[in-house]
């Protein structure tokens, strides 16, 4: 299996702290160690750095950890192989391009037997089935909406039913955003926070790293931090409800 | 303008020594500072870099030179912006997936009122004529060669077509990769060079880096080089026709 994390905020944030308890978990605090890969919006554009190393030994995860990257919409992922070679090719998150803008997306779990046929602008590059069911979900809204992006509550209805049609195959926790909004899938586990006015300090469970977010933040900041298990001991994280999905907007769940 | 930096190998090889001297231009021995970028291909996976810094200030930059990423298929790109602002959704190359496999474009060039219909499954993300021509030929593509990729010779006949008929807008040195071959199409300014066995050292024009090849290759590599201006200058390099089109493959022009 594999671990997710994702972050919405309503200005660029950096995340840095939670990328590093994060990367911690690929190959030194936990086994996901057949490679890693996060992707940051900015503006319409998408930053996205995959590696087929544990993150925890990656020249460019150890970048990504000391190079402050400021985005408002940040999907990671830590690979445990289990479809799909080790192989940059098989690492998430995928990138596509659907209705004028990028479309990021990751997934935690195994799909069995799942082989809709892609009949449309969509086909897999590796041999996973996260990517697999990507090209799947991007077949179906183009098929559904046509040319143009439907509104964010047309498309979590949509996700919604695609999704629990995916879970029938089996676990589908996911990731999916486009930067101007992050939905998320739980099919058995996931956590998130909203940080926001008053900032507290908070302490990594996997490293011994803490930071006053009220000394880097504004009072209007909103941060929402989504992941598989809880980052920090020391805060609330509220967990999905299995089949829940929400869309996450400048840093609000809905 | 900008300027364009390519490699095909028939092993993979790392590209520091070229892309040293290459990123030297964007900012530093030359006017490319409006961003820059690089994709390398690593069996059917991508690694993609970009960054609206110039090349000279970018920590990502500094990276790649650091970090010996090695792939036979790459293209890197130093922009000095003409379409479109500066962000990162218009730093080059781009990146879209066809026929199952990644595509890599990077173009040098205006072109003026090129506005073909995009009816298909490409549509620009930034707001470059780049992008739009990268997304006009892989709509042809698969509008006249459907589902499957078609060889090498087809491609280049396809796309030698495409090219004239693009050219006729402006300026279009572009080149374009699925990691399997590396098609370069020259409308003004493009050199290349093919380093084999016996190798000798080469010194660069950019910077006072110099490297002897016979010490890290063997005598099977094969190493084409296409670049905007040459990087050496103790070298032949072998400048391109306007409307030439070369297919490279294992480093070998055809």
């Amino acid at each position: 299996m594999c671990q997710l994390l994702g972050m919405n905020c309503n200005v660029p944030t950096d995340i840095v702290f939670s990328f590093t308890g994060f990367a911690t978990r690929g190959g030194r605090t936990d086994e996901h160690k057949d490679g890693w890969g996060i992707a940051f919006f900015e503006g319409n554009g998408v930053r996205h750095f995959v590696d087929h190393l544990a993150a925890v030994e990656s020249p460019i995860a150890e970048l990504i950890k000391r190079y402050p990257i400021k985005s408002k919409s940040v999907i990671a992922h830590i690979r445990k192989a289990t479809h799909g070679a080790v192989a940059l090719e098989n690492c998430h998150p995928f990138v596509r391009e659907l209705w004028g803008h990028y479309w990021v997306f990751a997934h935690n779990g195994n799909l069995t037997d799942f082989t809709p046929a892609l009949v449309g602008a969509y086909h897999p590059v590796g041999g996973t089935d996260s990517e697999y069911a990507f090209c799947y979900i991007l077949q179906q809204l183009r098929h559904r909406f046509g040319a143009h992006r439907p509104t964010n509550a047309q498309l979590k209805i949509a996700l919604q039913e695609l999704c629990n049609g995916i879970a029938c195959n089996g676990t589908f926790n996911m990731m999916l955003s486009d930067g101007a909004a992050l939905f998320v899938h739980c099919s058995t586990k996931l956590h998130y926070i909203v940080r926001r006015y008053p900032f507290a300090t908070a302490k990594l469970s996997d490293e011994d790293v803490s930071v006053d977010f009220s000394q880097v933040t504004t009072p209007q900041d909103c941060v929402a931090i989504i992941v598989t298990e809880p980052l920090t001991a020391n805060e609330s994280w509220i967990q999905f409800a299995p089949g829940e999905l929400k869309v996450f907007v400048d840093g609000i769940p809905g």
